[in-house]
């Protein structure tokens, strides 16, 4: 039994012997605390969203945070341990289970095993965190939050449509007003239906051809950044960038790379017309047919409610990465600019989508169930508000009510109680009160807006000294004091005129 | 390398040769899934305590699920796995990580990181999933909600007086009404000056006779269903249950066990006259003092502030579980009976618990930190709401609108928008709209109060069919239709009236 002996001379932390050292007060790598206002706003934007979802007869679903590493498919191929995407673990038992990387696999386990008793079409909504095992980054957080909503029943794209509309309507509804965002559609029905006219998809051996397409649906993604030329040459032979590297083409030939090219700048200015333009790219293609009735069939539903271009337009340049997308796909990007790191302008971008899925249940099932549904990431649309200043200003914190002696906390008590009575938001100094600079060092760090001050001359008297904290912040910071001449900064009042002299300077209008 | 290969003649599962078998669509064992009103509910809940947390100056924090196991302080003396109590993995840096077990190690790690940063003292309240690996059993699941109230940074009592109050204003602001609740409080200190005049403490050497006050406390604890001769007993020699089996004591002398038993009964009539009792029992330890003018000290705050007995009460059979506590001890009963699985009825019993920990920040620092709070278990207050039929009724569903004419869907959403801009919350039916008696059901499964119908006929003459669910339903369960006579449960009315109309369905006036 040598082998499981410490090596010797070493002793191992923590044991006898040796004085256990001090835990460090850290979150664990790539993930975060959020503090005050940053909870509250995230709070009130699920809630805006939940309302409109709701109001769309979408139901409430909350899955537990932990599922089986089996329902949620992320064992590696041929591999007896999970995907590292996910946290893992294995329990006594042997069953390994995870954190959820998304809301829609829990979804598709609960629609498999729930089947017999939800409705169908079932509509639900979730929010809530979700987990990812990757390498944390700038800005690139290993929990964050998701919001999604999913029809799971309906084979008709209406429900797709109606998924696209919600989502422009939940947008505006946190704050993304009318041309700050755009919600783009296309079809992953279409790309197959122009893959097949290029002569990279073989609907009789549809796994022919699979590692060009990859390229291809890898070259389209990066137009922005690339350009047509640079797309053109991933299609073809290949491509050098400025530093000398070769990326590999996709080995297509001019002809088919313009059935490609073709593809990436099919959008036009309606959706007719756009639909017009795929209709000739799919050519005889029967699944790239499909694919542009379907857009038709949204385009006219999402018309017919009024929802014009400057909302909700087909662009064929969308690509979502899923890999489990089979038909509409869907995002939702901010339109506006903002400065980067580097102070930079860009486009904020992306900061929803989804698509149609039909293939998820039947993992469980053996029976396909169709599905389509939307995921806003939360936490990059609080980002987004915050850098357009709609959000993130410094929050008003409760009024203080200081003690100025030990033994009268009670009467103290009673201030707040009074304050709070009114809906006035209030507490007592609950540290050492000896020094009263220390509590108007508290109450500035809580961003009081006013301070209750009451000493034994006042409580005699039956009075109260009430200092008005902002207006004294800002005639600190003002030049003159001519033009707060008028507004004292601190006045006494009669103790049972309290709470509504606080509401009064709260109000700001002064006495 | 032969142990390395599979058993021979037994192919891995899901290997190359074997089919793969489909995965179990199951939550994992003791999680479960939350549904519509389930969810909203509980939503709803901790939005009303978040509001009274905050109005007594409480700021949100959300910490992250994950923790460091080191953080958590989870692993097993001299052992370099974590304790089993909770989820935990290694990283491949070696780290372990674990989902938090309660709201209140998170805090304590938080107010070390961020201590500089931090108001003091810092009043915060968080909520959200707690994780626990246990066995799970009927009701008791491996993941629940919490929402905790803490102040860190306070010494003085009169914090924990706060919490106590602002406890009893949470119960009532959800639904408990006064007279349904106690919140008892109690002292870790005036327990331990009892333990010393009984001799089993001995301030000089604390660790002495540990396993006799373990033996006195768990007896104390179980003082309802053994009643005083079995506590008597178990202060004793031991005591042989009904079975036969018996269960060693404490060995205390009788005059020892009188003293105990005295604190058991110390309850009194008013605050007053209980700190009076324990004054006369702790004697002279100055731990046991000290415990009793804390005590009398938030006594005198509540009463100052008009809670009387009949919410908040000193209760010297109050024993909170966890070692961590230091100072007052405070827990929420209801106080009302149900049901329990047996059909007997018995107290609903504890929702909500708490006291003073001033240890527990020290772990990080080295320095003590002094904190006290409560944490509100959220998933039993429902249950208790739910036991007595105040929530839980079925929420009524969104009108449907139903399909005629599959061609015609951009009218049936056109239809559904108009009464969501009426703030009526609607649908189309999306599944396949070919058998209507199949559309009606899922109308009834979706507890949809009013079903929306335009056949042809009704568009051509530019009217819609309102049919009164909820009114049908009455009338189908009714032996006479005489009482419904005057009002129709369909009506058929102009479409652009369909809002209008609809809403006075709803309010149950007919039209």
């Amino acid at each position: 039994m040598a082998q499981e002996k410490a090596p010797e001379g070493k002793a191992p932390e923590g044991k006898a012997g040796a004085k256990p050292r001090r835990p460090r007060a850290e979150t664990p790598k790539g993930f975060r605390d959020y503090f005050g206002a940053e909870v509250t706003e995230r709070q009130d934007m699920l809630s805006a969203i939940a309302g409109v979802y709701r109001l769309h007869g979408f139901e409430p679903l909350e899955t537990s945070a932990v599922e089986t590493v089996e329902a949620l498919g992320k064992f590696l191929p041929d591999v007896d341990r999970p995907n590292e995407g996910v946290f893992a673990w294995q329990e006594e038992d042997k069953d390994w289970l995870a954190l959820r990387y998304d809301l829609t696999a829990p979804l598709a386990r609960v629609a498999a095993q729930y089947r017999n008793d939800l409705p169908s079409p079932y509509r639900r909504y979730a929010m809530g965190p979700v987990w990812r095992n990757e390498k944390p980054g700038p800005g690139r957080f290993r929990q964050f939050y998701q919001c999604d909503a999913d029809t799971v029943g309906a084979p008709s794209v209406a429900a797709d449509a109606e998924i696209c509309a919600m989502l422009a309507g939940a947008l505006e509804c946190v704050g993304i007003p009318r041309g700050d965002y755009v919600v783009k559609v296309n079809n992953r029905k279409v790309l197959n239906g122009v893959m097949e006219v290029a002569g990279v998809l073989d609907p009789a051996d549809p796994d022919r051809f699979a590692a060009e397409r990859g390229i291809v649906l890898r070259a389209i993604d990066k137009i922005d950044r690339l350009g047509p030329e640079g797309v053109r040459a991933l299609l073809g032979a290949g491509r050098r960038d400025d530093s000398g590297d070769f990326t590999k083409g996709a080995g297509l030939s001019a002809e088919q790379a313009e059935v490609v090219m073709g593809f990436t700048t099919a959008r036009r200015d309606t959706g007719a017309a756009t639909v017009a333009r795929l209709r000739e790219l799919v050519g005889t293609s029967a699944l790239g047919a499909e694919g542009v009735a379907e857009l038709e069939t949204i385009a006219a539903l999402l018309d017919a409610q009024g929802y014009g271009p400057d909302r909700i337009l087909l662009d064929p340049g969308v690509v979502r990465g899923l890999g489990y997308y089979t038909g509409p796909v869907f995002e939702a990007e901010l339109t506006f600019e903002i400065l980067d790191d580097k102070g930079q302008k860009r486009q904020f971008g992306s900061v929803a989508g989804g698509g149609r899925y039909d293939d998820l249940v039947k993992r469980f099932t053996g029976q396909a169930v169709p599905a389509t549904g939307v995921s806003i990431g939360v936490d990059r649309l609080l980002a987004a508000l915050r850098a357009k200043g709609r959000i993130g200003a410094v929050a008003e914190g409760p009024v203080v009510v200081t003690v100025m002696d030990r033994d009268r906390m009670a009467d103290y008590f009673a201030m707040a109680a009074d304050l709070r009575a009114a809906g006035i938001r209030a507490e007592v100094y609950l540290g050492n009160p000896k020094n009263f600079g220390n509590q108007l060092k508290y109450a500035d760090k809580r961003a009081a807006p006013v301070a209750v001050i009451q000493g034994s001359d006042e409580a005699a008297r039956g009075v109260v000294v009430l200092k008005d904290l902002i207006l004294g912040a800002r005639i600190a910071q003002s030049a003159t004091l001519e033009e707060w001449k008028d507004r004292p900064a601190q006045v006494e009042v009669p103790r049972a005129d309290l709470a509504s002299a606080v509401r009064a300077m709260l109000a700001g209008g002064g006495l």
